[in-house]
């Protein structure tokens, strides 16, 4: 099954292709592996040349980049892991299976082993897993003129260069970021630390989640926020790409839980069988268990089903009026609270919003709902019984309470979620159509026995 | 309505807030400014000095910067305005009414007047819309020491100086874009196209999407993508902090639209009553209508639902699986397409992996189904009739068919969207759910009219 749809092009001669490669940019070359097997790949690297093909190996849109490495004979692929950034060969290092991992691990230098082994002790997710422990440092005793001087002989080693981070010369403890263009502009001869801005660094936790350090950076406008130990001690930079890779990644993961499933970690082409079935099955039985409840629900009104079985008609306009509502609510908190537009104290203020906003939105759909019954029955579409006037206005009814539970319900879901220390974003929209679908049918029937008493009931 | 829900906090003395914050940094001064009227933030902005209140104005996080700025008394706006980084002003202009807007905009120097109005020129969502006109350009023949004697003459007149554009003496045309960290490292006597890294300049036109300015300058790990006319002459540049912006305003609107409603453009506690009932309306309204096809399907079936009502009992069940595994497919797709892991020429590759994947899933969902049904057949907590084994062969078959349909619906989706020149990530869960309902209907009663032939039907 899986030959039948990934989507590759036809393998290529590895040495044709490199030679076409060459002279593209990394990211270029990236995109043309992609469409390889691994082991094509593998060799189209190694024909590159060794300063080319870490540079490929550092772009986080290769693909298969642990496949990869582990299609490169062992000896070749010790160097070149050895050339990668730190927080690059962490991630690939991170996917890797033993005993490949560690045999490959020990090949590198004694310094990068403890690095790597360092950013592989963070957990997923957080600032320090996405770190680059590559930045510029200077002791806070230096000129301008010497700080320039050290960046023109590292400059070549280092990932980039944004800022050079200003340390205590005793505690090591970090003082200043000071961007590389007020540098320039500062006299050669005074202190590195009078081209510092005025404000103490903005500094993030190792085990602070990568999502805080996007914001961080998002709303300091910074190229890179400095990574600091309980003593201040500076242990990396998350820079902004690995910001913006993080959010996309991010994006999907969100809009794949909101669509009720759980996150792919691979490209839908190129994720297997099983683990598309097992990503998707999970939630999608638990939802049927919960909307098994609805079955409960309907066996309870099966008298008055018996009766009045033009109730039945409406069933599903009814139920999926709620869950859309519902959809609509959590997608409007679930952002809400992610970019701390409201916090968990304001449920209060949220609530007495979507009463009105319910109640205003299920009049609109009830009036609809009673219009179409009206007009079907005027224009001799359908017969609705003698009671079509009453039935109509239980729809209507039932649509105003339903659209306003399902309001409340869908906005409340994402509050409950962080309080109970869950992200918010679990919450997905065949979620809040289950909870609503069941509570969907006792307001239609409760208010049918109202309204319907004594004629149809 | 609107007091009731408001999340500001106690309305403060201006001058005593301007004191308290005037030594905090500019986004701490936004977040507290976010709490108060407009009003009273035009005060405080004015009470902090000229240059933090045009820092303060050049923040994207503040709320109500056109509120605050109509706020001003128009002899002090002016002179803010025009300190403002010039993207950023053009946006606040964007949002602003007339005849305010014509009267603020004629108060600004004409060199800024003539900046703005380009950069209004630029259709919304463009990248002309979101770059800055703020750039160092040098011409071809400079060397590095007086590019770098130039950075430091405009340094604090520029919003952010991250790459030295190059250009050629005569055309004026974009030759290279050479990077801060390379221009350090590079010998003072030598041409500045010397320090220039050996590849054309990725650039961009202002009338391409902010998100394909997004996709550059993720892809090529760029501080910064210079925006670039026709002729090839440099215009602005889109920064990576315009684009971070740009993404999170993207993802809310996504997660809104993928939640059924249309994208708010203002936070969820300040937009008013009528605009959100607005926003959600449109779509539950749209989505009702469709839905109100399941009634007529329903009205179609009205013989077989009297001769088997117990068939009703799990309409819901089945109408909901087919809309979850649909809002499943849906999702994975809309994400796939964005991140171009999927073409639009691949939609036979998808529903080829959807087809065989959906039948599993409704495998899978129909087997709980039917033991379901057994189980409280044989538990005697309900009694399905004297055919019930027939009536659990119809849900389990119905459930196969139903979300295999649901998941080719919910993954062709997208592509059709594309493929009419739509977004994809238009497509919503509600939608999808609304598409499958009719035809889950269709499929249920007719599944049931081959089983049940002869015995209850």
């Amino acid at each position: 099954m899986n030959d039948l749809v990934t989507l590759r092009d036809p393998v290529a001669d590895p040495a044709v292709l490199a030679a076409r490669l060459r002279d593209e940019s990394a990211p270029d070359i990236v995109e043309a592996l992609n469409q390889q097997p691994p082991e094509v790949a593998a060799s189209v690297l190694l024909g590159l040349g060794a300063e080319r093909a870490v540079e490929v190996l550092d772009q986080p849109g290769l693909d298969e980049a642990v496949e990869i490495v582990e299609a490169l004979p062992r000896d070749r692929a010790g160097p070149l892991l050895a050339g990668m950034a730190a927080d690059r060969l962490a991630d690939v290092f991170r996917l890797m299976e033993e005993p490949g991992r560690s045999d490959l691990l020990e090949r590198l230098d004694p310094e990068t082993q403890a690095t790597i082994r360092a950013l592989l002790a963070y957990p997923e997710e957080s600032a320090g897993s996405i770190m680059t422990t590559e930045f510029v440092s200077v002791p806070a005793h230096w000129t301008v003129g010497q700080t320039l001087d050290h960046i023109r002989r590292v400059e070549r080693t280092r990932e980039t260069v944004y800022s050079v981070y200003v340390l205590d010369p005793a505690s090591h403890v970090l003082r200043a970021a000071v961007p590389l263009r007020r540098l320039i502009s500062a006299e050669p001869g005074a202190s590195v630390l009078s081209a510092a801005p005025g404000r103490r660094p903005v500094t993030i936790s190792g085990l602070a989640s990568r999502d805080d350090a996007a914001l961080l950076i998002s709303k300091y406008d910074l190229l890179a926020v400095p990574v600091v130990d309980g003593a201040g001690h500076l242990i990396g930079i998350v820079t902004v790409d690995d910001v913006i890779d993080a959010m996309v990644q991010r994006q999907t993961e969100q809009v794949q839980r909101f669509g009720g499933m759980e996150a792919l970690d691979e490209p839908y082409l190129r994720i297997s069988f099983g683990e598309m079935l097992r990503k998707r099955a999970g939630w999608l039985a638990v939802l049927f268990l919960g909307e098994m409840m609805t079955a409960s629900a309907m066996q309870g009104f099966q008298d008055e089903l018996e009766k009045a079985i033009v109730l039945t008609l409406f069933i599903p306009l009814i139920m999926s009026s709620g869950g859309n509502s519902g959809s609509q609510a959590t997608s409007l908190l679930i952002r809400a609270l992610a970019l701390d537009e409201v916090r968990l104290r304001d449920w209060w203020r949220v609530a007495l919003r979507e009463l009105p906003t319910g109640i205003a939105l299920g009049a609109i759909l009830g009036g609809l709902g009673m219009a179409r019954i009206a007009a079907w029955q005027w224009l001799g579409f359908h017969d609705y019984g003698a009671h079509w006037g009453l039935v109509a206005l239980t729809v209507g009814a039932a649509l105003v309470g339903i659209v306003t539970f399902g309001s409340l319900t869908g906005s409340m879901l994402p509050f409950l979620l962080r309080r109970l220390g869950f992200d918010p974003a679990s919450a997905s929209a065949p979620a809040v159509a289950t909870l609503v679908d069941v509570s969907g049918l006792v307001i239609y029937f409760g208010v049918a026995a109202i309204i319907l008493r004594g004629t149809l009931l």
